[in-house]
C-alpha cells in the first residue's frame, strides 16, 4: 500500500512509521512546503521519497495522510481532489474537525465528494516538533477519534480505523460538533493558557531570572507552551467560537478569584480548590495512565 | 538531636525522613492539629513519637521544623515563643516568606527575638499530600532558598543549610520579597490558574466526560490542580497583593487574546504563542532536570 503523506512534521512522520512498522504500508512518498522537512524525513527513514508537490506526491496512492496546520488544508485538499486517483482514501489529523470538514466539503464536494475522507484526530504528541522528532511508538495506547460524516464510506471509515489501530492506538467515533467542543474543553484552552503565562513571564524585565527558579509544577504546566505556534494559531482560529465561550467562562472564574483573593475570602478559595483538587484526583487513574 | 516537627504532612514528613537517613536527627517528635497525620507518622515510622501540643511537642528539641499552611503559622510561632528551648533553632518551609516573617517578628519579637528563625522554602513536592507519601528523596537534587533577616542569627542559618544539604538539596539565598515576587509568577500564580481550569471544567454538566478524552497535555497541566486545596488557599492570601498583580497582568493577556480569537488576528496569536515557546524552549534545559 502506497502512502501520500502531506506535511512532514512529528505527528505524520509517526504515523507513516507506525504504519510502516506494522507492515501496513510499503511505500510513503512525502511532501511538504519546506523542503528541508521532506529531506530530513527521508534521512529518517520515514520516507522513501519526496515529491515536489501535492500533486506528485497524491499520484497513485492508496492513502493520503494530511498532516498540516488545519488552516492549511483547504488549500491541500483541493490541489488532493484535482490529483488523486479515485480508489484513494484521504484522512487528516487535525486537532480541531468541523473546520476540517467544512474545508474538505469546499474541496471534495459535499455529499458524494466526501465519501472518501475520514477526518481523523489522534490525542498524542509531543513538545519537540519536527519529523526528526517522529516515533512509530507514539500513538501506543492512545486514543484517534474519528468523526465521520454522515457521507463517509464506512468502508473507508474501516480502513482508516484499522490503520490507526495497527499503530497501537484506540479509536473512539464522535461527532464533529462534539469533538471540537470537548477539545476546547480539554486540550485548545490549556495550550492558549500555557503559551499566555509563559508569554506574560517573559515579557518581563525579570521574566527569565524567575523562571530559573521554577520548580516541577511550573514544569508541568507549562510543558505544552514548548509546542508549536503554527500548529496552535491555526487550531484557536478554525475552533475559535467554542474555544472564546469556554475563554470567556475561564476568564469570568478567574476575575471571581481575583475577587476573592483581594477580598481575602478564604471560603471561596477552597471551595474552588477544593472542587479541582477532588475531580483532578477522581480522573488521575485515567490522566496519569496516559 | 532532637527535631520536633510541627505540621506532620508531606513536605515535613520527608524532610524528617532525610534528615534521619543522613544521620543529622536522632529523635523526631510530631505534632498535628490532625491526630491521625501523626498516628500515621509513626506507623511510617518518620516520628518517634507524637505529642499532644506545640508546647509538649517543642520540649526540649534543638530543631524546630514548622510545616502547617502559612496562615496557621502565626499561632505555632506563639506557642513555640512561649515553649521552646533558648537554644533551639526554628525553621519553616512556606511557599511565601514575607508574611511568615511577619508571623514570627510578632510571635518572637523583631530584632534579637527573630535571630535563631530561619525562613526556608524546599521548591519540591509532589502532587500526593499527607505524611504517608513522605520519601527521603524528595529534595534531591532540588532547589531549597532562605531568606534571612538583617536579625538572623549566622550560625542557625548555617545549621538549617547543613540540614538541607545533607538532605541533597542545593541552598539559595535571596531577599523575602524578592523571593514571594518570583514565586507568585512561576508557582502561585500557575497553582491558582490550574484549579480554576478544572474547577470552571469540572462544574460544567459535561465536565466528567470532557476529562474522560483528555491527553497528556491536559494531564501535565493540571497535575498541580490536584494539590492540598488548604495549603493553597493560604499562600494565594499570603502573598494575595503580588499574586493579584501577577493574575491582573495575565488576565489583561487572556483578555488581549481573546481579542485576537474572535477577529481571527493570526498574526498576534503566533507572535504571542512564538514568544512562549522559544522560552519555554530555552529554560527547558533546567526546568526538565527538574
Amino acid at each position: 500500500m502506497k502512502l501520500a503523506l502531506i506535511g512532514v512534521g512529528l505527528i505524520g512522520g509517526s504515523a507513516a512509521a507506525a504504519w510502516r512498522a506494522a507492515g501496513a504500508v510499503k511505500q510513503v512518498t512525502g511532501f511538504d512546503t519546506d523542503p528541508t522537512a521532506a529531506d530530513r524525513g527521508c534521512a529518517r527513514g520515514v520516507l522513501d521519497a519526496q515529491a515536489g508537490s501535492v500533486a506528485e506526491a497524491v499520484d497513485d496512492a492508496d492513502i493520503v495522510l494530511v498532516a498540516v496546520p488545519v488552516l492549511a488544508m483547504r488549500g491541500v485538499f483541493r490541489e488532493i481532489a484535482r490529483h488523486a486517483g479515485r480508489g484513494a482514501v484521504i484522512t487528516d489529523v487535525g486537532s480541531t474537525k468541523a473546520s476540517v470538514i467544512e474545508a474538505a466539503s469546499a474541496a471534495f464536494g459535499a455529499g458524494e465528494g466526501l465519501t472518501r475522507f475520514v477526518p481523523g484526530h489522534p490525542i498524542a504528541g509531543r513538545e519537540l516538533p519536527g519529523v526528526e522528532s517522529s516515533d512509530a511508538q507514539l500513538f501506543r495506547g492512545k486514543l484517534v477519534i474519528t468523526t465521520p460524516t454522515s457521507s463517509t464510506d464506512p468502508a473507508a471509515l474501516a480502513r482508516v480505523e484499522a490503520l490507526w489501530q495497527q499503530a497501537g492506538a484506540r479509536v473512539a467515533r464522535m461527532d464533529a460538533t462534539d469533538h471540537d467542543r470537548i477539545f476546547a474543553a480539554v486540550s485548545h484552552l490549556p495550550h492558549l493558557l500555557a503559551f499566555g503565562l509563559v508569554a506574560s513571564i517573559a515579557s518581563e524585565v525579570d521574566g527569565d531570572r524567575k523562571m530559573e527558579f521554577a520548580g516541577a509544577g511550573f514544569r508541568d504546566f507549562t510543558r505544552i507552551a514548548a509546542s508549536s505556534p503554527a500548529m496552535w494559531r491555526d487550531v484557536c482560529l478554525a475552533n475559535r467560537s467554542t474555544l472564546s465561550a469556554e475563554l470567556q467562562r475561564y476568564r469570568d472564574l478567574l476575575a471571581q478569584l481575583q475577587t476573592a483573593v483581594d477580598a481575602g475570602d478564604a471560603t471561596f478559595l477552597e471551595r474552588t480548590f477544593a472542587a479541582a483538587s477532588e475531580a483532578r484526583r477522581r480522573h488521575a487513574p485515567t490522566l496519569d495512565a496516559e
